[in-house]
């Protein structure tokens, strides 16, 4: 401990101690990057100076309508302009910002209203149904409600509400913002989009939001002026903390409200988009999509993946046409990504194909700004052997974790069990530390008494030139117990045939691990593009 | 401030929240990136693994020897590996780093041996004599003197003092760091050269350490695995906190203990710098190089100058040569660079020359790590406008300011009257809000009632062919009160012409800020390279 034989008259005081918070980030990169790009949505163009002004309004008019330091604001918008400025707007005002996920049902958005006590709630016109429904349905008293219309989208007011823009034009754009006294004042709310039970609300601190903002551009080969497109959801840990990064490095923040591969790919061409984040199943959009969806380009856009390894086809393809993808991997508790695939050129640049995907499908190592992410049996806290073959739990420990469960003292004290955040996936380590997940936990197959992985036969299965996409998971079977039963999204102009696609497998796999049945259809998925394999499981009972 | 209604469970844990300290870098590097190139010192070339388990080794040997936390270790050590080692190896045992300025005098070494209570020394074989002889100079107990040869160099072991290998020995390249419980800790002591008075020991915090490690790469354009070359020395603000970010971004620190332009040219050239710091004086060296001298390279350097704004002709023949130049500006106090005169390519892309100059002579903005960063009238503590001509004082809030200095209250309430850091420097801030300092306070003349800025006069000066370097002083006058006189160095080959500078300067200044005597000799420097202006003003009184 670095303390001095005497300290005294070294305290820290106002001017070198300043509570952390990406708010600093937009306060600055008003003063520095005033006339620059900074949130582009369709027609909608601000400057850093704008931005920073339509955040001011937005703080202080929440302030008029009685929203308090430390109330909650909830959100149910997609990925547009007035997203991105709630990001900072609301914590401008001292208050937390709760981005509700905008495919859930009525009753789950009610409890979390309810959960949440929001104070006020800030609605697209195209879930304005879904809030008002949940609204009713909820048990304590109702948010205010605001509509945010987007008419370029096909949503115009209603005119039954007051606005996002009048709410607004109630704001002072010269208003100060209230900054947090303390690092650890709450920023967030985000409620994990659980398979059993009620969601669970996770509260992140204003310096963990801070820290993952300086340590993302180390990790993303960021250098200042990036132009970044919003794919992954601003409810999906708001953005992977995307959004309160751009001021930091004097980026550009490019709206998505719909995912779609011209979308992508004009913002590419026309807007000079250097970075996004996405599942892998965005990445299969890119590499399928049509010809005449496609625009040309030639700057590398850097791609963080996340949600399932990216499958070797996809990321042969994707890379030769201007892609760099790094798989990075997290969980909402830990503020979105907290492991990267820090590719390291000197060891595997030669590598290709299969070989060269077997590296970026592992989840890697701690981002800068985490501190020990490592595989542990959660029995003895003990570190599993660093083999690539020795399965445990990834541990966490750093300071982009979440302060807990919002009034959930149980799950929160589970969670941190032993000093570490325990994430429920079960992963090896190899010998040069780098982990890789051998499976969520409830996603091993047990079948004659043998674990099969899902993720391994996925990959067999992802290299049949007919797949699109796929999921496994386990049947019951009478005689093993289980067996793995594939689920598969054809290439358009594919036709499917079970048995060729299971003589493929086989080729590849052992006969425990190869599918014993094939559908073909649609996989259901989750907003942020993550496939829901508890509805697979469901589906898999019937067949 | 963002304490929602009920916070109870949600306290900070070991999970999520860990003491910020440069030193969890090296750790994570040591497993991220073992075999990468770490430090380079001639022949000594160390990789991740090595220079973590050096470090280790450093660690518990200085705790064998009775080094305890918060006690200090002083280094006498120019840029060499054993004193980037010590950057690590101390605060890993808990203790304080205190390098000294290898130039000084044995009277003030011993006043600062003193003042710290240093518990160990290690001291460069060439300095062995200034520590001797400043250890016995002390008032009270000496340290344990550990001696650290360079062979290559010229200096081997004299065999009288334990060598810094032996001590190494001593270690454990396994043994468990001392992290900080706290981010508050100490870190390093680092006293300033002042030109008055004792020198003031500036305590600095493991929390600044690490914010500056993650700004600086945004504000260096730094992506990973940069090769860094030591130019700063090590004993300046810690090398501006450089070698505890290299880790962070998996860099390589190239040691330069003699900074000569075949040396630099060299390592560029060799080992593809890619960053380093240093005095504009470094860059005429590179741009006054003899043909023999220079090396052809065919990457961008990235540099940081400070001390002084680079010259017109400096900038515009060194920017055609691969290097690309950004002033920074900062104070010990602040742990070096604090504002950085960020390039905004498209408001300025267009100018060349003197206009180029201007602009990049500017101190700017703060970096991405500090807080507000602003010109202050120091009696009222209110902005004076931001016009590009109304003058203040740069005072500075942010992190990365330190505890404040070493048992002097009294010196540290000034230093943080009001809640910034007074820098002493006078400045005014222009319309884009960008920093540049109009003198010194202490650098302004004032001849005839009328202020001359004595970085303007320099600035005309060196556009002159013959100028070399020059420095700007008040030479007493009995008319005027002051006048400006001129010091100069000649490039090599020219001759000096008294009569001919003074018309020369006169073509672009008004007559009171026209030098009236000009005199041609090598200017007195600092180690760092700043020129010392008292030296010149004591000279200019006996003229």
């Amino acid at each position: 401990m670095g303390w001095m034989k005497d300290e005294a008259g070294l305290e820290k005081n106002a001017a070198n101690y300043v509570p952390l918070t990406p708010l600093s980030h937009l306060a600055r990169a008003a003063r520095v990057f005033p006339e620059r790009d900074a949130v582009i949505d369709g027609a909608h163009r601000t400057s850093y100076a704008e931005y920073h002004a339509r955040v001011s309004r937005l703080a202080s008019a929440l302030a008029g309508r009685g929203v308090a330091s430390g109330d909650v604001v909830a959100a149910l918008l997609p990925n547009t302009y007035p997203h991105v400025e709630a990001h900072f707007g609301v914590p401008a005002a001292g208050a937390v910002l709760n981005s509700i996920n905008i495919r859930l049902d009525v009753s789950t958005v009610a409890y979390i209203l309810d959960h949440g006590e929001a104070a006020l709630l800030l609605a697209d016109t195209q879930f304005l149904p879904l809030a008002e429904q949940a609204i009713a349905a909820m048990d304590g008293p109702p948010p205010i409600l605001i509509e945010v219309p987007d008419a370029a989208a096909g949503h115009p007011a209603t005119g039954r509400y007051t606005t996002y823009e009048d709410l607004l034009a109630e704001g002072d754009s010269d208003a100060a913002w209230i900054m947090p006294k303390d690092e650890w004042e709450s920023i967030a709310l985000n409620y994990t989009s659980g398979t059993t039970g009620r969601p669970k609300g996770v509260v992140y601190h204003h310096r963990g939001a801070y820290l993952i903002t300086m340590g993302t551009p180390i990790s993303w080969r960021m250098v200042l002026y990036p132009k970044y497109l919003t794919i992954v959801p601003l409810f999906h840990c708001n953005n992977w903390c995307h959004v309160w990064t751009m001021p930091a490095v004097g980026g550009t923040t490019i709206c998505c409200r719909d995912i779609t591969a011209p979308e992508i790919y004009n913002a590419i061409a026309d807007e000079g988009v250097t970075h996004f984040g996405g599942a892998p199943i965005v990445l299969n959009m890119l590499v399928n999509a049509k010809a005449e969806d496609r625009r040309s380009f030639d700057h590398v856009v850097e791609v963080f993946t996340a949600g399932a390894p990216p499958a070797a086809a996809t990321l042969a393809a994707i890379e030769t046409m201007g892609f760099n993808v790094t798989q990075v991997y997290g969980l909402t508790e830990v503020y979105g990504p907290a492991t990267e695939c820090t590719w390291q050129e000197h060891r595997w640049g030669d590598l290709t194909g299969e070989e060269r995907a077997a590296i970026k499908a592992r989840q890697g190592v701690a981002f800068p700004n985490m501190d020990n992410i490592t595989v542990m049996d959660p029995a003895t806290m003990d570190q599993v052997p660093m083999d690539g073959t020795a399965q445990g739990e990834i541990m966490m420990r750093g300071n982009s974790t979440m302060k807990g469960y919002y009034k959930n003292h149980d799950a929160t004290a589970e969670a941190f069990a032993g000093g570490y955040f325990h994430t429920g996936d079960i992963a090896v380590q190899h010998p040069d530390s780098y982990i890789q997940i051998a499976d969520r936990a409830k996603d091993i197959i047990i079948s004659g008494g043998e674990n099969v992985s899902s993720v391994k036969v996925e990959g067999v299965l992802m290299r049949h030139p007919a797949v699109s996409l796929c999921a496994v998971v386990a049947k019951a079977d009478d005689k093993w117990g289980e067996v793995p039963c594939a689920f598969v999204e054809l290439k358009e102009g594919a036709t499917g045939d079970a048995d060729e696609i299971i003589a493929f497998a086989r080729e590849h796999l052992a006969g425990f691990e190869t599918p014993k049945q094939v559908v073909f259809e649609e996989l259901p998925k989750t907003s942020t593009g993550k496939i829901q394999k508890f509805e697979l499981r469901k589906r898999a009972k019937t067949l």
